[in-house]
């Protein structure tokens, strides 16, 4: 058992059954710890069976393909003979790739002709489906088992009715059984995306493969392939299978890889069918940069630092070279259609957004912002589930405009947002200046946050980058949280705040987002069992110990006697 | 030259005169740039000489004592034959302690009797001191020299305006007289403080004058002395006399020290001689715990946390032990005319500061926050400079009102934080879960930031963990700079990010907050020299960078063709 998949401490994998399918099982993380009040807590856990002792993993099979049997039940899909990309074609039958290639390749899945097959469909039609109720208990943390007085538990119907309305996704593709359902909409907890994908320039399919592995074990909610180097395809595939979160991607990027860098070469046609190798694959979104406009684009030259975003760097370019309206704002419709055809959910690129702190909320990034209003009606036509990406570098005063104008020009979209960075000024600190954007837009109604690492701006971040970028953004996902009073969000302070104030160390370990830094940092300076046993920290030392003081202090106000001091 | 004296990247020290005082010389690090619109970027620093290659360090001598010309030249203060403490003149003939002491130690000073010596006196009675035209300098950074219409400069005399009227303090006891002034109020840049001090379990002198030395180099703009273990006084003579930064304590802990540890032994008298001491010393700002009142502690029987500021739990345990109201607060006039003979700051401690989210804006943490209020007008009776603290842990909906109430109910003084936190399950984080919420105050007019580390609830921070809170602390109180408008604040992000646009790496380095970071993260995946003239990272490699891509673009605007792609 390697780093990857040892358990947490004191934790256990549990699974918590449905109640409309008694065939769902929702893992959570269960917590043991000495509390006088409860003696667990149960935690929503990304890590699917990774962190599950009894499950057997194997990179080469990829993992249980759950869903599968609730997808084949509702008999609206086909299983296609063959996939239908001319490129995934080629690429299976070129021998110089076996050695990459992950071998357990099933048919792909799609939807019958003319049936409405997306969870948004469903929703409309007013089926709630297992995804549904899956994410409802999820969501709950079986908190809605205590009666903690604490609000309303999430319902099957109330995750129903978000999805129909638009205001909530549940990234599902068809091709993708195994991932474990989630729901990204602002009446949820937030969700957090960790980005992973090698480059020209450095790493390979089983670092990839770790870096998914990893993400999802400090709490990535999905993780987004962007790939732009080599053998893209195959690395995806690996990821896909193995992953049991939603996984996105931006087409565009393999796109461009396809023709070799050159821009101008980039054709719907060619697009088209990397739409449908990907959907065949599996991906569960798809980041797609159809709001920028030709027009956009006079609109940046006076940026400080113009178009910043890969995709909107590649369309402009384009659309500059071409003379002609962004092929995938042109083609829209037709990409809708083989969306829904897999359920892949959209998540509308913003091409155009802010590089720089003086670029901020500017006419470039609002003007794209109303395309993807209107692109956002579009896709809901169809049945296709969208999200919106955000900013971006934006200063703190500048953050509530933007949510409040992508709520009101998206009409409800969920909102996905980098960051924002609150400056400039600290490469090597950006997911810490991100941070604190992204508690705040987060609080003011994201529904999902795109990490950022130390390394932004500077290189391609490493497994440390990772951990340390997916744990400083689940803080900020659950402070928003704590903020917007989710019913779920404050147990878990609750209990980790008791744990310290009893001096009960494992307990507050267990408890925190990452247990190992916090038990390597407190034995820097008091290790072993005995320092786990004290009633004090080397912060303050044993005469200084405020918590220590407290309890006579209250013992004093209840008896009018202290035993201790 | 050691790491702690190493000047910045393309930087060096400049010094900039006075217009009131030509013999000012307010010490700023310029950073040499290759951008076409500005060769030099000025930049606010904290690190007085020890960023200065031309000056000498001798620590055993400590550093210039520049401002006592200042201080004799207004005639009101005298030089007294000895130190008035009696403790002060114990440690001084224990021989034992020879090899600890500081030898250069110089004869207090003290205001002469019935003369008022404060910089709030003198602000109120119309006079602009040196002090405040140093402020006024150094908080414009030479940029009102640029034009660059961003707001309006701060004035010597708007310095004075907002000293008199307590929104702002300048602290700086006449027996500091090495430290380089500087103001804490919501109207300029956003201060930070950086913690050092050792405990009975580790550390020592020569560790706590480093970190001193390594807090101001990162940015830290005052340094709190919180050492509760031994030779505290020896330590803290060390510190103050090779610190440029304003030095605060908390005396309680020392008087603590001295009765052993026994809380019911701490008497006024006791307490009375270690405020002298540590103010002939040369101590800036004093924590006094004035506000926790016998009253007040039942409020905090069914807290989550109970009490978890140290001083706040040693007071409130003496009054309980001695059923007595707080001495600190029945005897605040006399401490204040102790403080005033000095110019020590008084920061109003908030001794029932919440320590978990759920304690956030309970009735006891007002009901102090009321009683600080009263302390305030009291303080500034006697001319004595003011600012309150602040929690603790509060969830981000919960902050704007803890800032509202604090302007509120003390009358405009400056409020200096502890983060605050917004959650509680990160142990290992702090740094950054506190940053969140830091920004968030700092934006809304809190004037100073107390830094948190990561080792937090957990462990003494080291000399990286310094760092690392410093760094955070920074970014976050300058994009609270950034969303309260603050005039100078915008262009050091926009001079960066035109470097980061334009590919200059090291202009890029040179302008960031830790260039040393920002370097080794980009070096490890693109080293040399080489790399730093790459138009691209590693983190997009050449074909994908989006700088590279709008470059193209904006050719393409502006002329109809691309010559690149």
């Amino acid at each position: 058992m390697n780093s990857l998949h040892k358990p947490f401490l004191n934790s256990k994998k549990i699974y918590v059954p449905g109640k409309l399918f008694p065939e769902i099982r929702v893992g959570m993380r269960e917590v043991s710890v000495e509390d006088p009040l409860y003696s667990v807590v149960p935690l929503y856990d990304t890590s699917g069976p990774y962190s599950d002792v009894d499950a057997k993993i194997d990179v080469r099979q990829g993992l249980s393909r759950f869903r599968e049997k609730w997808i084949l039940d509702r008999g609206d899909c086909e299983l296609l003979d063959d996939i239908s990309s001319a490129y995934g074609r080629a690429r299976r039958e070129n021998t110089e790739l076996s050695h990459l290639r992950f071998e357990s390749r099933h048919k792909p899945l799609r939807a019958k002709k003319g049936k409405a097959i997306t969870q948004m469909q469903y929703a409309m039609k007013g089926i709630i489906t297992p995804e549904m109720e899956y994410v409802a208990i999820r969501e709950n943390q079986r908190l809605d088992e205590l009666n903690l007085g604490l609000g309303n538990p999430i319902t099957p119907e109330f995750v129903r009715e978000e999805v129909a309305a638009g205001r909530a996704i549940i990234p599902a593709n068809i091709n993708h059984p195994e991932c474990e359902p989630m729901i990204i909409g602002s009446s949820f907890l937030v969700k957090i995306n960790s980005n992973i994908g090698n480059s020209a320039i450095t790493s390979s399919i089983e670092e990839e493969v770790e870096k998914m592995v990893w993400s999802v074990r400090w709490g990535a909610d999905t993780v987004m392939d962007l790939s732009t180097g080599k053998n893209i395809h195959e690395t995806r595939e690996w990821i896909i299978r193995n992953s049991p979160v939603p996984i996105g991607t931006v087409p565009i990027y393999q796109a461009l890889e396809k023709v070799n860098g050159k821009v101008e070469a980039l054709s719907w046609e060619l697009y088209r069918d990397t739409l449908i190798e990907q959907a065949e694959q599996g991906v569960d979104y798809f980041t797609i940069h159809a709001g920028l406009l030709l027009s956009h684009i006079p609109l940046t030259e006076n940026r400080m630092t113009g178009i910043v975003s890969r995709g909107g760097s590649i369309l402009a370019l384009w659309c500059m070279k071409n003379k002609q309206e962004n092929f995938l704002y042109t083609h829209f419709r037709e990409i809708c259609e083989i969306l829904a055809a897999y359920d892949v959910a959209v998540s509308l690129g913003d091409g155009l957004r802010p590089g720089s702190i003086a670029d901020a909320n500017d006419a470039a990034q609002f003007a794209e912002l109303d395309t993807l209003g209107e692109l956002t009606k579009i896709a809901w036509e169809y049945g296709v589930q969208v999200i919106i990406e955000g900013p971006g570098h934006v200063p703190m005063h500048k953050i509530e405009e933007n949510m409040a104008r992508q709520i009101e020009k998206c009409h409800g979209a969920p909102f996905y947002t980098l960051g924002p960075l609150t400056t400039d000024i600290a490469p090597g600190y950006d997911h810490i200046t991100s941070a604190i954007g992204a508690a705040q837009i987060g609080w003011y109604g994201t529904a999902m946050l795109c990490y950022v690492t130390p390394k932004e701006h500077l290189g391609l971040p490493n497994r440390d980058d990772v951990r340390e970028g997916v744990v400083t953004y689940k803080l900020a996902a659950h402070a928003a949280d704590l903020a917007k009073k989710h019913f779920a969000a404050p147990f878990r302070d609750n209990m980790l705040s008791r744990a310290r104030f009893d001096f009960r160390w494992n307990d507050q370990f267990a408890l925190s987002l990452d247990p190992e830094k916090a038990i390597s940092f407190h034995d820097e300076t008091l290790p072993g069992h005995q320092g786990k046993k004290s009633k004090f920290c080397s912060m303050c030392g044993p005469n200084f110990c405020s918590m220590r003081l407290t309890q006579a202090v209250r013992e004093f106000v209840s008896t009018g006697t202290i035993s201790e001091f």
